[in-house]
């Protein structure tokens, strides 16, 4: 930093809280600590995770963490991967501490919330715990699992996990990566025969992987056997050199998850032993005989669990920028509202309200609906590992269902957030762009979402058909079957059930005339897959509003039903005020859909308008304890907006002073190039 | 990059172009050449503009620009600088080789869309030219532009403008920084007293400026006589140290303009002369008496001239992020339509094209209310230089409604755009990130768009009761009395022009309502603000609607008005394509406001769902044509995915080679870190 003389102090970040934000606490109806009891699953989770998070969080530096973004990719993947790896050190320890033998810290925690801002640009070896090891142990011989699934687990070794092309990605059956069986060296030969076919996109494969479980077309005698996968060595384990054949590398800055080196892979006939195809369903026996899985549901089952993971990572995405963000306005003071009084609070400008609060209530729909979802699924793995696949399809078209409205709201919710911060929700010291890329990029990995949206469309059209023919339906998709019964709506009354209702309503109309343009397409003689295709609009718009109708129920039932009685009625209230928000402004945004086939007057939507403004306003002096109530820790924020403190301008303008651009008065490009041309006159 | 055998050819970028990109150039259906000449606005304009830009790109190294996201904060604003310093001299030489003392190219032309893709982390120097050197032309006195402004204009100093504080920017009478007469020294004395004073945010105020315009509250004997400009001298010319009293430097990175140093800057009792006043309209004597400014219209208008730049520019960036979107989609294949067959080019699934072409009707939507913009900015220009301020408070509503919905529909274009792209949108190098960033900006700089919505808010308000007591209203907003005198809108027919009128008969309704719910307030006896305050999401919501019906009666003109018969039957066909497109996805997506006031059969809302679907399957043949004729080079377009050539994947591919991370084989880190923790096994 340049200072000619001392005109700033030594800290600028006070030691007081804010005045303006401990006022907010002060006033709040209710207790926030309920809040964070509830939100976290009960008070003993509470505690556990505070517990753990005060351990890993000791010692780190938190102003430091702001820093990340003025490094190069270079810096920021070593010092992503320092942090990763101290952070791995920690829990093992606290494992030894408090629960020697066992895995509830090491490594199942590794991916946890408390992970956040221990690793803000993404941990490297995330991809390794997330998705490899689950694979290994899902698609592994116990014997190969004891060859090398246990190494990997132990962290003596590191590796990734490798799908993705250049060229392809959501199609499967594309990848041009092949596995030749050489049957006389009883080993497979792996190539890479085109720049599309390079692995490209994973985790931790640029360089802090040495091992990688490969996605590839199984060829014997020159035949496809479709994609199998199969577990290389791409790097020595001693100089971490790439071994011969092998053409790996990081693929470059993304948007987001800067610190996780994700990488390329080019293979030319790198040979393997023939062990090394995992076999636990599939088989290539020595003397080149080939015997095919038995059951796809496995690969299909660990997919739908990531989807649940995204919904809820995503809803605690966009609780973390509503925290950032209502700190923020709380302590921010803006252009008066009556002309001669002082600038108020930010929070206090109505405008700002439907910025802020609508997403405060958006975080809590996707919580209670990943609550739900979590529990179907449990359901359907213990009737999975019962041979029951019934209710298989409606789990996987929820999670889909789930994970697309999610990731797109939570991304927009995060968004209009950080723009509700102004100018500073532009620094990257805000962290507000960061969570918004994190958030963003779940809208296209683990299947993107119009692909999905097609998907659960197709599941409608099914589902739609079934029900016509009086076929039974699965819990979450009845309401088609009510809809086909009773297709007259009924009276609007604007109750939370009876919104409930109506969302169910629309996406079951919108289901049946998608299923009309469907069935006249395939009845003028197009195929299946044209038709589908042509229809692709209508059926994504269906599949939208069946999430959101969904959301609608589990939200309802969440505040209003049984667990109501648990809570005290200061909190019940504040729970039903957010609902009521919820509610009420996402009706206003799917109006069009609902106004198509349901009537309402002209007083039924200006008393909606009335609705909106007053939850608005019921909400307004809860609105800072109910953010503490998600209970994140400065260091899980990493923003200079978001502090518990509410020191919002000292901290932005310490994190500037601490800009590594600062640490010289004038920058060396001053004499070598601006001065000279200033100079020159040319 | 890391490879222990030559498995990869030593450059990967073919020289040829890419057989599914040509195939749609050889297929359009009308010549890309006439669309680049009518959006160039001509085909002069066209010729000079591509002259200018192959002399400013000449040697520049395309490949090398595509690695600035991987550099740290202070490479990143070396290389910026070095650019920004490049393109001047090219600018000045082209200045002196073809129109010698004009000033056509320099510096006019350092602003222009030419410069993208010369310096594409932002222009360090753009504030000086496009913000500091006007202000001074507008404020200074003869004599002061003769002082400091020639200098600055020739370059030979270098400057910044700064208005916005730590803790102040839209409300621009909470500024505290303050400016005191001294009378005894004839001076003035600066000083920003607490953090929240100082300056923050001026593009090129970190380290590559040593003089500022600094915004201050001028206090003579201690009494306020509102905001004034004041010329600051920073840093000293020979050394670039700081001077005394002055404590400035860089505030860190940001989401965008990555490369542009923005600033923060403290004062202490910085003393100078009182000539340094900008008094061309107030003035300060030596005895201390203040002569105030007879009008503000002048400060006001270069706001809104500002104004009608974002939406010109922003509608551009729209455009580039639709180019690069729609040519990689020419260019990807995934996911067969129908079983067996190979995988398509993926602009031919339904749901991709609803990505992509909207978008790029959307570019031209804005690219013709900018037209119309332009002009009523040149005839108000004419009307106020002859004394005439009529048309003043219609401009300045107008260009606020165009820079809000410009802004909000080009940020959410292009990050639909990016998530077209699929993962590969999501590194870097696609520069899809870049466009968003640059276009979110406008979202917050130059007013924040809620603020400006309101102004509309109210702006609509004084209309309406105006048109109650029979007053005339100028052109933009006359279609608010139409509505007062005909409530009913009578038969829907869906022809363009009753859509046009549709959509302001929805912006005339949801005026009638917000007027209605502050009138209401007031008479229960609320303040104005609070009423005002109550009643902002209505106004808000009207003030957009306005906007919106502007854009569809300046783009219905544009293509069907006389400049129509100027063109080819084949390109009249496209624009009409585009039109049909764009009026009716926009009125589907505001239908929820126009069922509220008008009435369409469930047979009108199907015929509008098919011709949207119609819309996209005509478009479908001149995709890729039409976003040739945006005419952007591929270096302005910067990206991997969306070159000319079509070479998408062999640029991501090549890009990532260059990544400085895989100049070494083994990461650093392996040894230091890795390797000693999975031995470690601690």
């Amino acid at each position: 930093m340049a200072s000619s003389t001392s005109v700033i102090p030594n800290s600028v970040i006070p030691t007081t809280v804010n005045p303006d934000i401990q006022k907010e606490r002060d006033a709040a109806t209710f207790n926030s600590e309920e809040f964070a009891a509830w939100w976290s699953g009960g008070e003993e989770i509470l505690k556990f995770n505070r517990g753990v998070r005060d351990y890993m969080q000791k010692d780190v530096d938190v102003l430091e963490m702001l820093q990340l973004q003025n490094k190069s990719h270079e810096e920021i993947i070593e010092f992503s991967t320092r942090g990763a790896i101290e952070a791995a050190k920690k829990l093992r320890r606290l494992q030894e501490e408090r629960n020697p033998g066992g895995d509830d810290y090491w490594p199942k925690l590794y991916d946890h919330q408390v992970m956040w801002g221990l690793v803000p640009g993404g941990n490297p070896f995330g991809v390794m715990y997330v998705m490899l090891v689950k694979a290994l142990e899902a698609q592994c011989t116990p014997e190969q699992y004891e060859d090398f699934g246990k190494r990997l687990e132990r962290f003596e070794i590191c590796g990734t996990y490798a799908q993705t092309e250049l060229g392809h990605g959501t199609y499967l059956r594309g990848l041009e990566t092949r596995a030749d069986f050489d049957p006389k060296t009883d080993e497979f030969v792996l190539n890479t025969p085109k720049i599309s076919s390079y692995k490209f996109w994973p985790g931790g494969l640029g360089h802090s992987s040495s091992y990688c479980l490969v996605m590839a077309q199984l060829y014997i005698d020159n035949k496809s056997k479709g994609p199998h996968m199969f577990f290389i060595q791409v790097r020595d384990e001693e100089t971490h050199e790439p071994l011969p054949g092998v053409h790996i590398g990081d693929i470059g800055k993304k948007m987001g998850f800067i610190g996780v080196n994700n990488g390329f892979l080019g293979l030319k006939n790198v040979r393997i032993p023939r062990t090394r195809m995992l076999m636990r369903h599939a088989k290539v026996n020595a003397d080149g005989s080939y015997v095919s899985s038995p059951t796809n549901v496995l690969t299909y089952f660990a997919m739908v669990r990531t989807r649940c993971v995204i919904v809820k990572n995503n809803a605690l995405m966009l609780a973390a920028a509503s925290t950032i963000a209502t700190r923020y306005s709380a302590v921010r003071r803006q252009s008066p509202i009556n002309p001669e009084e002082p600038e108020p609070q930010i929070i206090d400008h109505v405008t700002q309200q439907m910025k802020l609060f609508p997403e405060i209530a958006t975080s809590l729909a996707y919580r209670l609906a990943s609550d739900y979802l979590w529990n179907l699924y449990d359901v359907t793995l213990e009737d999975i590992e019962n041979g029951q696949y019934e209710r298989l399809p409606e789990l996987h078209s929820l999670s889909c269902a789930l994970k697309v409205t999610c990731s797109t709201d939570s991304t927009a919710g995060v968004e209009r957030l950080r723009l509700a911060c102004g100018g500073h929700g532009y620094l990257t010291s805000s962290n507000m762009s960061n969570i918004y890329v994190n958030a963003t990029a779940a809208c296209t990995y683990e299947g993107e979402n119009t692909v999905l949206l097609l998907q659960i469309g197709r599941f409608l059209m099914k589902t739609w058909r079934a029900a016509l023919s009086g076929a039974p339906l699965p819990p979450t998709v009845r309401y088609l079957a009510e809809a086909q019964k009773n297709p007259e709506f009924g009276r609007w009354t604007g109750s939370w059930e009876n919104m409930v209702k109506a969302m169910q309503y629309a996406a079951a109309n919108k289901t049946r005339l998608a299923f009309k343009s469907l069935t006249n397409r395939l009845s003028r003689g197009e195929t299946e897959g044209n038709a589908a295709n042509h229809t692709g609009i209508e059926l994504t718009q269906a599949a939208e509003l069946h999430g959101r109708a969904f959301v609608f129920g589990s939200f309802t039932e969440g505040v209003t039903g049984p667990s109501s009685k648990t809570r005290s009625a200061a909190f019940n209230q504040v729970l039903e005020n957010l609902l009521e928000l919820y509610l009420v402004k996402e009706t206003l945004n799917q109006m069009s859909h609902l106004l198509r086939f349901i009537e309402l007057t002209d007083t039924d939507l200006s008393r909606l308008q009335d609705r909106l403004e007053t939850a608005l306003t019921k909400l307004r002096p809860n609105a800072v304890a109910i953010v503490d109530g998600f209970d994140f820790s400065d260091l899980q924020l990493n923003s200079t907006l978001g502090s518990y403190d509410g020191n919002a301008h000292e901290r932005i303008f310490d994190a500037a002073l601490k800009n590594p651009v600062n640490q010289r008065s004038v920058p060396k490009y001053f004499h070598e190039l601006l001065k000279p041309f200033m100079k020159s006159n040319i």
